[in-house]
Parts: structure tokens; C-alpha cells; sequence
């Protein structure tokens, strides 16, 4: 099956040459690159850098419903229990809720909020749904932090993903500052993909999640990707929303001020890009990780 | 002996409240602080916030011969096998040496700079000499965080520091960014004691100089300070100078970067607030970490 081709090899046993991405990062072509609620300067931004960022997005009066939301479900016995749910290591704050449109309406919602869906289409090139959805929340002195990765080097070899076809929409639910872990970033990583050394164990997602140890690039890659443009991290109020390619080299410090961070993924995959089996030979991640049954082409919700 | 009463009670079984510092900041008084290298604003500035930032104090050819020299220090087996020399984890790398001025004589000369001994003398009100001197270095990927912690706490319990009247100056040997790890303050926390809940055991420093577990603030208190006036982290180029106050509340992230960030401190000490015995009781620290004999006043190297 062409599907299963693997153009992105990684997860091998000895070292691989970094090498340019083969799919385009905008995926309208032509005049339809107008057709969309992006300005064209800000798709050649997110082009060349591989995100964008939105300062206030979203007022803060629609933000905080989703916050008080996290709350309520880190007090329900029932719902911190769930697989989805991952706690931190002692147990008493909330560290990452996946499928949070599926356990939420409000955030289903949200998932096909015009602007946003409008936004994924347009430089995903035609109908998406939703790969991944999820709140990492870092609470104040504790949250920790998360290595360098390239998210599509772990949905391309554990999930199956085979094309660079998808995004991340990440809204902050608190203020980002400097101090309290906010997502970091390589400008331009997104354009060339680095080979990871190493096999996938068997549920190797039980680890990951935590504290990823497998499909982490070399430090010499990441250098050479930060040597040439920095490392950026954008910072705003709650509201605000960053979009990323799936490409693009990401990390987060831990949390040492006061100040609780929590922001909301939503990964936006295209139609045409729906899951294989997975490339590194492990079995499927389970539904609420990567979707494989649920994956529906979203319509707004007007 | 006056000496010997305790202003700062700390290291107590049960948590006590904060209260103001007895001391003033700033030493000199009236006229004299006009006589100095700082102007009235800088050192109002410094009065008011705990610290005061300098940017490229030092020409940067002044500071790459001591980073090489460091590089040297980590080749040489002698040096690395002596006790002010504190290796990271896996022993490939310095994290902190401890009593460079005496090490290294262009350390010893650069604490006898004239404008920065002025500062010293200007800020603490008369003759000074080296508590303490170190590098703290971070290598790229790799280097660690450091807790919150005011100095003085440390200084005072362990060390016999019996009043607020010391500052360091940190020299950057590399630039420090915003992803490399760079001290963190919090503007105002001088201004306050936070005694710190939990008996000091013998020889704490062993442990405490890779990871602070007693003498660290209450979170509440932090939060209460941090909240006030927020968190700041100045950044810039190599050789630029911060100068704080010993009771300023700091700390510092680990280095997800690939640039190393090395910062060299040599802490002030007025010659008029000597080491006592220690207030908590404990055997004084080795003479590298808080100095008991080598105290007398710096002259300036003309």
C-alpha cells in the first residue's frame, strides 16, 4: 500500500542525517492561500517560522469557564481515575487531560469555533478533524518540564501519521509569562526532520507522557537548529493562541514561580493525512492519543 | 557577646512569620553616597528592587580569558579532584568552583577592581573583603535549576553572618538569555526575612551545593513576595554585571538551551559584620565556602 510508505524513517538503531521536510507547510496553493481568516503575512510567517502566534484570540471571559472546567474535573474522584487523565507524580494536581473535546462539550465546541477551524483548514489545504486534544497544566513551584521533540516524529512512528499535514492550536487558559514554563520554540525546525535513535518499547506511551526518553533528537541536531534562528518563546495573556506546525522543535522549562500555567491543545489533522499503522512497528496508541475511529471531518459551529 | 545575639532566627521546628529586615540597604549615609562609582539613581534603584543590572560592565575581551581558564580548570585532574571544585551528576562537567580568587590570581584581581570594590565599599558603607567567591556554570542541554533561597539565610545560619550587610556582584562569563538559565529575582524580597522551617544537619552544605532542601522559603511566602512586584531575570551579553543584595530572593531554571551560561559571583562582606559562630549551631563551613581567617579589607589594584 503507497500509505505505508515511510518517507520520515526514525527510531533506528544507529544515527541518520537530518533531512528537508517533503510536504509543504501551507497546503492551499495559490489564491486560496486568501480564502481563509489568515492574512497572507501571517501565513508567510507561520511558513517561515513554523507558528504563529495570536495575542488575545479569545477574550478572557470565554477562557475562564474552561479553567474553572479543569478545576472542577481535578476534584471528581471519577474523572482523575479515567486513562485519559494523567496526574502528577504525587497525585494531587492535574498534569495532562487528553481528548478534552470528548469529555467536555464546551471544548468540542470550541474544537469547531469558525475562526480557529477556519484557521486549520487554510493552511492544512481542505477538511480537518481532530488528531489529539489536550490541557497540560503546570501548577505553581511543581509543574514540570518537557524535553525538545518534534510532535510529528512521535504520531508519525507511534500513531501512524504519514505526512506532515497537521497542527497544533494551543489556547492559554492563564497568562504565559517568562517565568512560568511557557511553551519554547526553534524558528525554522519545522522545515527539516531529525532521525531519532532508538526503539519504540511496547507502550512506550505509558513513559512519554511523563517524561520522554524515546524519539528525542540528538543534542548536536537541536544546536544546529537553534544556531541559525534562536529559541523563541511567545508570552501573552490567557486568551491568546499559538498555532504550530507538527514539525516544529518544542520544549518547556519547569514551573518555578507561583503562577499556575495551563494551556489547551487541539491538533488539527487533514483528511488526507488519516493514521496507518504505526511506522515504528509498536501497536496503535489507544483513541483518546491519536484518533483512528473518531476521525471525522469537523464543520463549524456557527 | 552583642555579637552573637540572633537578629534572624531561622531553621526553627515550627514556621514562623516573616518580618522586615533590621538593617538598611543601602550603608553609606547623607553625603557618602554621592562618593562612589554608582550614581543616586543607581543606587536608589538598588535600594529599592535588591539588585541593580549593569550591562556590559566589562568589555567582553576582559572576561574570555577567565572562561578559558575555567576550561582549563575542567581538563586539569588536580584541580578537579579538589574540594572547592563541585562536578555535576555525571562528573563530566563543573558546576560551581568555589574560592576562585584564590585559584586563580587574575580572579583575585579582578575582585580588587576598582570600580567594582568602590561599588562594594560605596553600597556597604566602608572597607569590605571576600566572603565568598564561585562560578556557577551550566553546560548547554544539561545544566540544572536552583531553588528559591535568599543568601543571607544560608550565610547567617550556617556561615555566622550576623546582619545584612554583604552583596554579590555576578560577572557573566557567557551572555545569558532567557533559555540558558539566568538568575531569576524577585524586586523587593530584601526588604523581608523569611525564616525557613527544618534543623540544619551536620555538614548541609554537601548536600545543599547541588540541590537546597533546608533553607528553602515556604512557598507562601514566595508567593506573597513574587505576587507584590513580580519575578524578574535581566539578560544580556558577556560581561555584563549584577549586583545584589544578599538577602534578595533568587533562583534559577535549568539550562534546556544549547548555549553554556557561566556566571562568576564574588560576594562583598563588611569588615564591620564578620563571621560570628554559626547561628544554627552548627561546625563552621570550610573556609572556601565562608571566610573566617582570609577577611581582611580589599585595596584597590591600581
Amino acid at each position: 500500500m503507497l500509505q505505508n510508505a515511510d518517507h520520515y524513517p526514525t527510531r533506528t538503531d544507529d544515527k541518520r542525517e537530518t533531512f528537508d521536510r517533503h510536504e509543504p507547510v501551507i497546503h492551499c496553493e495559490g489564491e486560496e492561500r486568501e480564502y481563509g481568516p489568515l492574512g497572507v503575512s501571517q501565513l508567510d510567517q507561520f511558513e517561515r517560522d513554523g507558528f504563529l502566534w495570536l495575542e488575545g484570540f479569545f477574550p478572557q471571559e470565554r477562557i475562564e469557564p474552561f479553567f474553572e472546567e479543569l478545576d472542577a474535573m481535578a476534584r471528581d474522584p471519577e474523572i482523575r481515575d479515567r486513562d485519559e487523565v494523567i496526574m502528577d507524580a504525587d497525585k494531587t494536581e492535574i498534569r495532562s487531560v487528553f481528548a478534552m473535546h470528548e469529555l467536555s462539550e464546551a471544548f468540542d465546541r470550541m474544537t469547531r469555533d469558525p475562526r480557529l477551524l477556519g484557521m486549520a483548514q487554510q493552511i492544512l489545504g481542505g477538511d480537518v478533524y481532530i488528531h489529539q486534544s489536550r490541557i497540560n497544566s503546570k501548577a505553581g513551584f511543581s509543574g514540570g518540564g518537557f524535553n525538545w521533540h518534534s510532535d510529528f516524529e512521535t504520531w508519525h512512528s507511534e500513531d501512524g501519521m504519514p505526512k506532515m499535514r497537521a497542527i497544533s492550536a494551543s489556547i492559554m487558559l492563564t497568562d504565559n509569562n517568562a517565568f512560568n514554563g511557557p511553551l519554547m520554540l526553534i524558528p525554522g525546525s519545522h522545515n527539516r526532520f531529525v532521525p531519532c535513535v532508538g526503539k519504540t518499547p511496547d507502550n512506550n506511551w505509558l513513559q512519554s507522557l511523563k517524561s520522554q526518553e524515546i524519539g528525542v533528537p540528538d543534542q548536536e541536531s537541536i544546536a544546529e537548529l537553534a544556531n541559525k534562528r534562536g529559541i523563541e518563546a511567545p508570552t501573552g495573556r490567557a486568551g491568546s493562541l499559538l498555532l504550530f506546525d507538527s514539525n516544529t522543535l518544542h520544549a518547556s522549562n519547569a514551573n518555578l514561580s507561583p503562577w499556575p500555567r495551563a494551556n489547551l491543545f487541539f491538533v488539527y489533522n487533514s483528511v488526507e493525512n488519516r493514521l496507518a499503522d504505526p511506522f515504528s512497528g509498536t501497536n496503535p496508541r489507544p483513541e483518546y492519543l491519536g484518533a483512528r475511529q473518531r476521525n471525522v471531518a469537523l464543520t463549524p459551529n456557527h
